[in-house]
């Protein structure tokens, strides 16, 4: 104790109030100024919940732009609620800061949190602030809407039911390839467009909450594929009972992945059990594809057929050029 | 890829259908078997969120019992719900695990937590696990319920409210000092239990989820006490712009506190701006005052008064034994 200095705020709390309550802008936010948000769920609607982790070192790179984890660490969420076919309403953010973490740090993470927070409609409604010993942790609880009884699970497919993925696969994969092994670039000969174009897709996912609306209207069965397609399909297809063949030359890949496997057909593997992807997987019923194809295209967002679901319950396969099944060493990324 | 290994699930799957999934009993949960937990919010109440992690050598110590850091993840959460007069309505768990970290410690962490999922009627939703290189990290964020616009918020106290704190104030900050220096039980002559006290106070709170029907039928204004009353005060005068004076011999302590506050008056700052209370601290109308005290009473939680609100927009001021303003030196816990 000394003499005159009057209680005042605490370093945390000025922390909150010049980086983040500029972002608390929905009324449930409260200004980020009491214990809790308050949210008032609109009637007929179910809440779809979610909470999904990035850590520096794990989940993206320490050195990584400010902007570029904040848009990961919300749209790794936001991903969720999209192939649920919910719309976003809300999030939580907890975030544990190593001490070498300035304020030039937290003014970009604010500014790339509150761009996407506005982009996706989906506000900032409370929070944490903590010093931790170890990397920057951001931990991201996002809260979405779907009319009462229509949230997409995984356990909807039946047989007959087409198989669909948006946008391409295995970019981020062979992005993280590539950020972890520069020289790759030159030895697939990949020109500058098309490294970046797999940097980036590890870097910042493109999460389809655009498609949210058509995949509740259509599809009997959807996720995310955020471990790669051949353990996310592996896992829709048990929580269905059902099963599969794909045929791998379906499976959508940009140019520049295309390019990749082209010069060494093994990359497959990583386009299918690398990860990070963060596009929709769904099933849907024959007289939906038509509907789902065109609301895609009104989205502007590429949707892929990749296969058929069939009765059985067997894990699905994955078949290569030749026809032969592809045997996977790590089906799907996993932390343990 | 090699031969003959059919894709099966990971080792995160089996970790979460093993240790986690039988604590999954809402079946908002889905059995933790989709991408998002799905919760139908009755019709006229609110929904109350918090997200507050706990990081080892942060808010507990690696070594501690690891169903000690479940409760302990779990229930500063829940004492949120308890202030704003919420009941618990479940909780999403984000887990990030050192390598050290092996199956009994799981189990054990699992056990604690599903206890206390049952014991405070808050079920686990969903969740996330993660490999971390850094200290074990537990994210939990709960959801409560309120009947609409009957969230107790920081910011309706009124000139003539009594304000009143359950429990006793300090212990687990004085806990903490024991457990950092153990030679103080002796130095202050505490017996075991004394030393017990202190120390169960750190490391499990005692969330006053029991109270919260009366905060909301009694309470202006209410928070709970995790920074430290001094600070936690100064936050709740500034939300109602009010202020009051607090005698701080009215500041309720246990046996244990009263012995080391008796033995070294400066003490009384740690029990004041320690933190990690987890209290209630709240303000109560005059009308509502004896409903209060008797609703306290019949849920077996202490209450005491320690002052009365005035108006005017300076800080709150604590006067100590000599009527003497006290002054701190750092007036609540801040990790910044």
């Amino acid at each position: 104790m000394s003499a005159g200095k009057p209680v005042q705020g605490s370093g945390e709390d000025h922390l909150i109030a010049h980086y983040f309550k500029p972002l608390a802008k929905h009324p449930g936010a409260l200004g980020l100024a009491d214990d809790t948000a308050c949210f008032t769920p609109p009637q007929g609607f179910d809440l779809v919940l979610k909470t999904d982790p990035i850590i520096a070192g794990v989940h993206f790179f320490p050195d990584d732009a400010a902007d570029a984890v904040a848009r990961k660490a919300l749209r790794v969420n936001l991903s969720d609620l999209a192939a649920k076919g919910a719309q976003p309403a809300g999030f939580l953010l907890a975030i544990a800061l190593p001490s070498n973490i300035g304020a030039d740090w937290l003014e970009a993470f604010a500014r790339g949190l509150g761009e996407d927070a506005d982009h996706f409609n989906c506000p900032l409604l409370g929070g944490d602030t903590d010093r931790t010993p170890g990397p920057l942790t951001i931990s991201i609880t996002v809260f979405g809407l779907v009319p009462s009884n229509t949230m997409i699970k995984r356990s909807g497919a039946s047989a007959g039911d087409r198989i669909f993925v948006s946008g391409t696969l295995g970019d981020a994969a062979l992005g993280l390839k590539l950020r972890l092994q520069p020289d790759l670039g030159q030895k697939f000969a990949l020109d500058r467009k098309q490294r970046e174009h797999l940097l980036n897709r590890y870097q910042v996912p493109e999460p389809r909450n655009a498609l949210a609306d058509d995949i509740r209207a259509c599809a009997s069965a959807s996720m995310d594929i955020s471990d790669g397609l051949a353990g996310d399909f592996t896992k829709l297809c048990r929580a269905s009972g059902v099963t599969a063949e794909i045929d791998a030359a379906r499976v959508p890949l940009s140019d520049a992945a295309r390019v990749m496997v082209g010069r060494d057909a093994a990359l497959i593997e990583a386009v299918l059990t690398g990860g990070d992807d963060y596009e929709i997987l769904c099933t849907v019923p024959p007289k939906n594809v038509d509907a789902f194809r065109a609301a895609a295209a009104v989205r502007g967002i590429p949707v892929t057929e990749i296969g058929q679901i069939s009765a059985g319950d067997q894990a699905p396969r994955f078949r290569g050029a030749s026809g032969t099944p592809l045997i996977f060493e790590k089906p799907s990324y996993s932390h343990f």
